[in-house]
């Protein structure tokens, strides 16, 4: 049973702090085997990533073989049936619809001093997508990760996949074929982020690396941060649901498992202002997870992360929401818009009965890149902009300059940096003498 | 002497690769130091930053006197002379003006299917500045940090300073009044990015922690990365000038020289396809040098990683230059615009010869807290979007999510999550009951 809270109980704030700080994830530290495998990829190169992949992944490769093969590719998306195919298309073309929505616009404007100021977007040249092998290998990733950057117009894409013993996930070849990826790499870990990193004989280093890992993919990230871009550092999913208590409870039940489902350590909470409803959906999680596959695993994280809260009103499931700051944040109400506007923290809202988290996950059109562990608090899923990066402009006259060259002159000289301040000054004189 | 190299030489691509290549910041090893300084911070609060800074700043402090007082605030300002304070002021005005335009919209449509997509923006509730004391200790980062912050919507905004020996920089005070800084600390070190992190017994912990600092802070910055968002890890600071050699060549000898008085690792370079202005420029820099208030750090820096490099035209310098994807790049040419359309790769461009960087650093109003390290590849200086965050919005009909919601079911069961399915099955069925 998870943990059944009362907002107006005594004990309340102590118990909903705990749950707060409750640390879910055993970060083993792996930093020591992962410092030398990247330092081992810089100095062996291919014959490193081989080596490694053998041993991690049981896999005997060639450097020719480190990429799919067009051939190889081809054979495998032919197995993919017509009716996933169909709906790996739909969640392409929506999530694409949507990113294309976030193209920001440069900007150029002239200031009342006469200067010239504004900015300019631009694409990222090479971006790398990390794709977990075997059970998290989901093909939905590669296409939240894959499209923002094609949208972005990142020329070169390539994904790593590592295949445990040559096992492959069609439905990820086929997502990065849908999705534009160039090269598709079949290997994983430390080993892969290290490749595109800094490269080797026949993987071409990129720009950025995002996508999701395990603990190893994860420290080599945190690692190679600075000689490329990374995007965040997931870490295990979260939902929580405010509801009116006016839903099914099976619904509510099924929305906390799809978070509960994908990992032990996930983290599902309920609030609502309804205590019976409250106990409805425990009951109706209890009943589902007599059938559920992922039982084992779903009920582990009910159990371990679980939380149903009850609040006197949903004004007071807003405020306690906002300091969790979830991932994925459900409002199951009669005026979801409504209650959305008293929301401050969240990574993505799903409003209304009829918009189950799951739909985000695959067709809905928004990223399911999201940020966990409260960290919705500064930072936002992943997007185009991700994949792009700004360049500011700024032009000056002689007139301008004018204006504002003794200001900073000024400055340069109280932050002792003469040469910063002659630098303006030269150009000064020189309009003095005219 | 800085190196001179000829674009049309056969050993240029080697040498310019080795130029691309130097390492200009020896980073020492200080994690574990770092490691155990914020647990200790973890652990024992304010008693840890007091011995801290007690051991590392020779500062005797008590909890109270962690932060300046308002009165302390007051006296140290009251000494600013009334010309530096007005160019403060005109420089906070215009960065403040140049930021605005940098707030997103929010945005929110129908589509097709019947769905109401959107996103919303919204601010990072606090943030912590790291602001460098002693040589480095510029007024003029505080409000590149701070102002952006305050644009946002940041409501609670910090600011750490050492004050080694109790020396303090009313100047620094002043920029982060000027700015909106709630509260500002006399502490520094990993040991002021603990606290602002995990907050102590008198140091409210902040969401975001931004600002440049030394190996310790930057190390400290890396490793509470994900418990509160950062921002860049900054390099050594760089300059490129393309010059078509049409300009006073000392001028463009005091832009290099801004850079290199930085600091020793700092990096200028000069790309031009007038081999005879190289040289006039370099004479320059040298008959500059002998006077420069800071010739030794210049010096050094422009000995060591400074180059001259002449190409066969503009075209050429544009493209040598997206391969250093330089922090600050001056196109100092008749026709900047054009020259500037062929860059992709810079944090900020500086357009014609009126425009020397050092403007840019104070008071030209975009961010001068900008990529280095050729990381201008894949990221962009700081600005509005990084105390800001998006929540994703979603909301489906029922017609919408017949529609969609069977593609979502597929997928759900090909990635083998079964309660994902059933959370859209659950409603798909209930829709096709009426």
């Amino acid at each position: 049973m998870p943990q059944f809270l009362d907002a107006s109980d005594p004990g309340f704030e102590a118990a909903f702090s705990a749950l707060l700080g409750m640390k879910r994830e055993d970060s083993p530290d792996v930093d020591a085997v992962v410092a030398a495998i990247i330092a081992d990829v810089r100095e062996r190169g291919d014959a490193a990533v081989i080596e490694l992949t053998a041993r991690f992944d049981r896999m005997e490769l060639v450097p020719e073989r480190l990429a799919f093969s067009e051939a190889e590719i081809e054979a495998e998306i032919a197995r993919v049936p017509a009716d996933e195919r169909a709906a790996l298309e739909l969640a392409a073309e929506r999530i694409r619809a949507y990113h294309e929505r976030q193209m920001p616009e440069d900007a150029r404007w002239e200031d009342a001093a006469g200067a010239s100021l504004g900015w300019r977007w631009g694409a990222i040249a090479s971006a790398g997508l990390y794709v977990p092998g075997g059970l998290a290998s989901y093909p939905s990733s590669v296409l939240m990760n894959a499209i923002p950057a094609k949208v972005a117009g990142v020329e070169r894409l390539a994904v790593v996949c590592p295949t445990p013993g040559g096992v492959v996930n069609p439905l990820v070849l086929l997502a990065a074929r849908i999705a534009g990826v160039d090269t598709i790499y079949r290997i994983g870990g430390a080993q892969a982020v290290a490749a595109l990193a800094y490269g080797t004989e026949t993987i071409r280093p990129v720009d950025k690396i995002t996508g999701p890992g395990n603990a190893y993919v994860a420290a080599a990230k945190r690692r190679v941060f600075g000689r490329v871009g990374i995007d965040m550092i997931a870490g295990p999913s979260e939902i929580l649901v405010i509801a009116d208590g006016k839903t099914d409870p099976d619904w509510i039940a099924l929305d906390l498992l799809s978070q509960a489902e994908h990992d032990e350590s996930a983290q599902s909470i309920l609030i609502t202002p309804d205590a019976a409803f409250g106990q409805a959906v425990a009951r109706a999680v209890e009943a589902r997870l007599e059938t559920l596959a992922r039982r084992e695993i779903a009920g582990a994280s009910w159990r371990d992360y679980g939380a149903v809260i009850v609040t006197r009103d949903l004004e007071e499931a807003a405020a306690l929401s906002d300091r969790v700051a979830p991932e994925h944040l459900e409002l199951c109400v009669e005026d979801p818009e409504a209650l959305a506007a008293r929301i401050r923290h969240a990574g993505a809202i799903f409003l209304g009965a009829w918009t189950p988290e799951a739909i985000g996950d695959y067709v809905g059109g928004p990223n399911h890149v999201l940020p966990t562990a409260r960290s919705a608090r500064f930072s936002s899923g992943l997007s185009v902009m991700d994949f792009l990066k700004r360049t500011t402009l700024a032009r000056m006259t002689p007139s301008a300059l004018r204006a504002i060259g003794p200001a900073a002159e000024r400055l340069a000289i109280s932050e002792s940096l003469e040469a910063h301040g002659l630098s303006v000054r030269a150009r000064l004189d020189r309009l003095n003498e005219v």
